[in-house]
This record gives structure tokens, C-alpha cells and sequence, in this order.
């Protein structure tokens, strides 16, 4: 009841009368009174008004199973949501849900991470408290050659999910980094259980640098934060919220065709290196040419004075050349 | 010990003496007395003859990790054994092994699965101590999508390893059904957790049809086993190990090129739709045409009075038009 009292406070344009929540959810304005009195221990800023009623004055950001059902307005990713505190890893522990047998759009959010990963085995930093650490279970029948593009159709909904909380103007780097100004503000980590053709799932892990005030002197010529380039600190949740809406929005649209078919448009109007020269950094030859945008399988189109060529993913690394991207 | 001890007796041509088992394992005569009957307690048959010393009359078909380490000539699979009487399925427990960081090689044998998985989901019969149960881990520096030939390559592999031990004549129906006289006598199912570019861990199960004495009626038709075939009682562990030893020579050639560029030649002298008429299941057009063996990428060759045509494992289905395959 307390994550349906907190989205009808949200949601009320003005006070909210005990009566009225009495009625809604059938229960006795002690039972209210003392829902408030919780989420107000919780942190939440709750102004109780005589003949007029509640009023939420602000919201902390304080991730918690009730705020995240709270502020939900998805269609099926997070109907079932696992909160922790901490864990090790919110990619492991949703892959283990999958294997389990938790459902397509099972979501996994934690405040801290201890064992965060990052691509290729590597670390993630993860603080209590800082940032968005998430992962969501897919259970899509396609073909497993097609699943890579969605790690493009990701970084897309993370990058409207920020725009839309934040007002920050966010890039794309092909394949699948966000940017704001260049720098780096969020990574992604797509991982898959599959037999050879067929999808076991799906794991989509994100994690966005949301409070941190700094960075380690190497890493911020890379990375950001949103309070770094927004001056503010932003609700975890609301972006949590932003983008896996978003994400759902450009799933259906990439199911019709299983491919970029479709978002190349908003993909290109988002990507950094459009138009711009870049480096690949091809393991047989490294070469320069101008980004042109990507192929309905998430190629990057890249021409060089001889020919148009197309970068997979993979371990091909493409640099921009001009600039910070 | 105990394991050596049985290699030891296995490959020993006559009989060895307790004297020579004392020095080579640094032990006394008693501990070498102790091991002998442990061993004849678990179903070993060993006679100990006064002045000659011990002599292996017979081995039980008994699964145990004693057993298998005892009969492992392979040089990275099974380095790490994990042996259960029972468990859910091999595959399960393997790729928790491999979520938990166990290596490349890592073996899981069972006697029985409470949970045995087919493909797409399905159910494995695995009745105790009738059958083989096994699942490896791979953990191959090698790009996700070359890895679905794997399945290929352990066909051949399961093909050789039966011929070996058992004498009797196995052929493949492609992409990878082992058969003995046009039934099925294998299955098995690939599983993968990938990053989009990157593969943390390949398992591969393979259950063999061993002891079975009959099948219900419906599947007789299709399946069969070593014993129903071969008339004899096989060694379980021998066919493990001579799956495996055969795996290992494939897999080294395989990942020369990634692919089937140089097994084309083993895999179509099994292939037992070769030169066939086939009957290719296209959920757009169903066609019929002739079985041509394979390409480096594993896709069978079906040359139809129109032209030639490549089939991609996966959901298209191919059944043999005349005889049994």
C-alpha cells in the first residue's frame, strides 16, 4: 500500500485527503496515519494539512522496493522487482533469477554493488548510494544471432531516459556508450544464455554515474556524472523509471523487424561520431574514414577515400578523431 | 590412490605385486591391502594371487569419481572432475561451476538427473546408472558466433568415442543426432552465457543411451541404445573417456580456423544423410533436394534441381526422404 500512497501523493496536483486514501485502498485512517508516519521515517517529506490532507513536499532519493513500485508506470518490465541494498552484482544476480525461471521484464536494482563488472571481465566501481545500478530480465524469441543490436537499442533508451529526467542533451558513441559533453556517463553490460539457436535469456545491466562529485584523475577525462554536468542531484529512481520506459518503447519497435530497421533514424540523430572522422582501430589495419551512421544490424557505416566499409561490434574500437568524442 | 591404483591394474598385462604398488605410491602393504578391498567392495573384481600379486578380473560399470579419474587419459577435460549420484541436470550444475569461476575442461559426470534438459526446454529421461550424463565446461577465446559449430564437433566426437568402445558403426544425422542403425543414440545441447562480443563460458552436455533395454513405443522408433544395439553391457566410464580424448583432438583442430574448414572431411564420411534426398522443413517453403555435406560454417549443402542451396542449423528441419535417417 505505501509505494500506492507514495505514486498517488506524486501524482496529486495539490493535497491528497485521509478520506480519500481511506476509501481508495479500504482501510482505516489509523492504517493511513501510520503509512504516512513510515515513508515520512523513510525520508520522504510529507506536509499533513487539517481539512485539506497530505502533500508531499519532496521526495529523497532513496531507492527503495516502495519507490520503485512507486514510480512505475511501465508495462511488463518490473512486474516483478528484486531490491537489495547491496549485492554483488545486479547482471549475476538477474541471471540467476532468469535461471530460476523469473520472468521476462524481472527487474534488478541495487544502492551498492559489491562485485560490479564491467565488459570483458572487467570491474565497475559501485558506491552505496551514488549511482544507478540495475539489470532487467528479456526472454524474447528471436534468433540469438540478432540479439546484439540490443545493446544499441539500450544505450537509445538510456540516453531519452537521462534527456527526459534531467534536460541534459545525451550522445551516443557506437556502439552502445552514452555520452553528455563527450564524457562518458553510463555503461552497459549485455549478457545472454542461449542454446546454439535458441534464447535461454537475456541480461541487460546498466549503470549510470549519478552523484558522484569527482572522479579519479584518469578516468575523469573520461567519465561523468549527472551531477557533474547538471549541477543537480537528480532522483535515482525517476531515471530508473525514464529509461526502462523508454526501453520498452524501442523493444516493440526493434521486435517487428529484430533489428535496427527501423531506429536508425533516432540512433543516428543521437550518435556522437555522425558525420565526423574517426579511427578503427581494425586488428588487421587500422584505418580513418567519416561515420555515416549505422546499418539496419547495427554496423557502424564508415567511408574511407576507397570504399564504404561496415564496423561490427566486437573488438573493433572506433575513436573519433577531432574533438572529444 | 585408489584411482591410480585402478589405472594402474587396468593397464598392467598379467599381474602386479603388492611390493611394486607399495614403492610407487610411497605406502605400506597394508594401506595398498586397504585400498584393494575398498575397491572389491565397491564392485571391482581383483584377485590377489600369493608370490604374483593382484590381477583386475573385472570392472563393474560403476560410476564413481574414483572410476573416472582412474580411466582419464585426456589432457585439459577433467582436470576438474565433479561426480554426483544424482543431480538436477549436468548442464545446470556445470554452468554454476562456471558462473563460480570453475575452469576450461571442467567435467561434471551423474549417475542420474532428477531434471535432465533437452533442447528448447524439453525433458531428458535419465533413469540411474543406465545412461551417460555429461556436461563440460569451455571457456574459448573465441567470438560467439563461430561458436555454434561446437555442436557439430561434438557429434563427431560422441561418433568416434561409441565407435571406439563398442565396435558398433555411428553416423550423424546433421546437425548433430548421433544415430546407430538410423536411431538416435545421443543428445545433445549446447549451452552459452555471452557477452555481446565476448563468450564467459560454452557448456556442453551429452547424454548417451547406454543400458536401456527398451523404449516406450513411440520413441522406440527413433531411439535406441549401446546395449539394444551392441547386445552387451558397456563401460560407461570407457565411453566417457574416449568421448572426451575424441573431443579434444576436434576441438584443437577446430580452433585453428573457428570453424569446419578442416573436420568437412570427418564429419561427411559420417554425415548419414550424405548424398541423400533430403527433405529441408523451411517454415516459409518447405523443399526437397540432395544432401551435399557441409560448408567450413557447419550449414548443410542441399543441391535442389534449381540450385544450390545452404541450410542454417537452427529451426529449419531435415529428414531423410528414403530408409531411416
Amino acid at each position: 500500500m505505501k509505494s500506492e500512497i507514495l505514486a498517488a501523493l506524486r501524482s496529486a496536483d495539490g493535497y491528497v485527503s485521509g478520506q480519500e486514501l481511506c476509501e481508495r485502498f479500504e482501510v482505516s485512517r489509523t492504517a493511513i496515519w501510520k503509512a504516512i508516519n513510515q515513508l515520512k521515517q523513510a525520508g520522504y517529506e510529507i506536509e499533513a494539512v487539517q481539512n485539506k490532507g497530505y502533500h508531499m513536499v519532496s521526495s529523497p532519493d532513496l531507492l527503495s522496493q516502495i519507490e520503485l513500485e512507486s514510480v512505475r508506470k511501465t508495462s511488463w518490465i518490473g512486474e516483478e522487482i528484486h531490491y537489495f541494498d547491496t549485492t554483488d552484482s545486479t547482471n549475476t544476480r538477474a541471471k540467476k533469477l532468469a535461471e530460476e525461471g523469473s520472468a521476462h521484464g524481472t527487474l534488478v536494482v541495487a544502492d551498492e554493488q559489491t562485485g560490479g563488472r564491467g565488459r570483458r571481465g572487467r570491474d565497475w566501481e559501485s558506491q552505496k548510494g551514488i549511482s544507478v545500478y540495475m539489470s532487467f530480465v528479456l526472454k524474447p524469441e528471436i534468433e540469438p544471432g540478432n540479439a546484439s543490436t540490443l545493446t544499441l537499442i539500450t544505450a537509445l533508451a538510456v540516453a531519452e531516459g537521462i534527456e527526459k529526467t534531467t534536460g541534459l542533451d545525451c550522445q551516443i558513441k557506437w556502439p552502445n556508450d552514452v555520452v553528455v559533453n563527450g564524457k562518458k556517463i553510463c555503461g552497459i553490460l549485455t549478457e545472454m544464455s542461449t542454446q546454439i539457436d535458441y534464447i535461454n535469456y537475456i541480461v541487460i545491466g546498466i549503470g549510470i554515474n549519478v552523484h558522484n562529485e569527482s572522479f579519479p584523475e584518469e578516468l575523469g577525462k573520461i567519465a561523468t556524472s549527472l551531477y557533474l554536468e547538471s549541477g543537480k542531484k537528480q532522483n535515482r529512481a525517476k531515471i530508473i523509471e525514464a529509461v526502462l520506459e523508454a526501453f520498452e518503447k524501442y523493444y516493440e519497435i526493434y521486435l517487428e523487424t529484430q533489428d535496427m530497421q527501423n531506429l536508425i533514424e533516432p540512433y543516428n540523430d543521437k550518435l556522437a561520431n555522425m558525420k565526423n572522422q574517426v579511427r578503427v582501430l581494425d586488428p588487421k589495419e587500422p584505418y580513418e574514414g567519416r561515420a555515416m551512421g549505422i546499418t539496419p544490424k547495427g554496423e557502424l557505416i564508415v567511408d574511407t577515400w576507397e570504399a564504404r566499409k561496415l564496423v561490427s561490434s566486437g573488438e573493433v574500437s572506433v575513436r573519433g578523431l577531432y574533438g572529444y568524442t
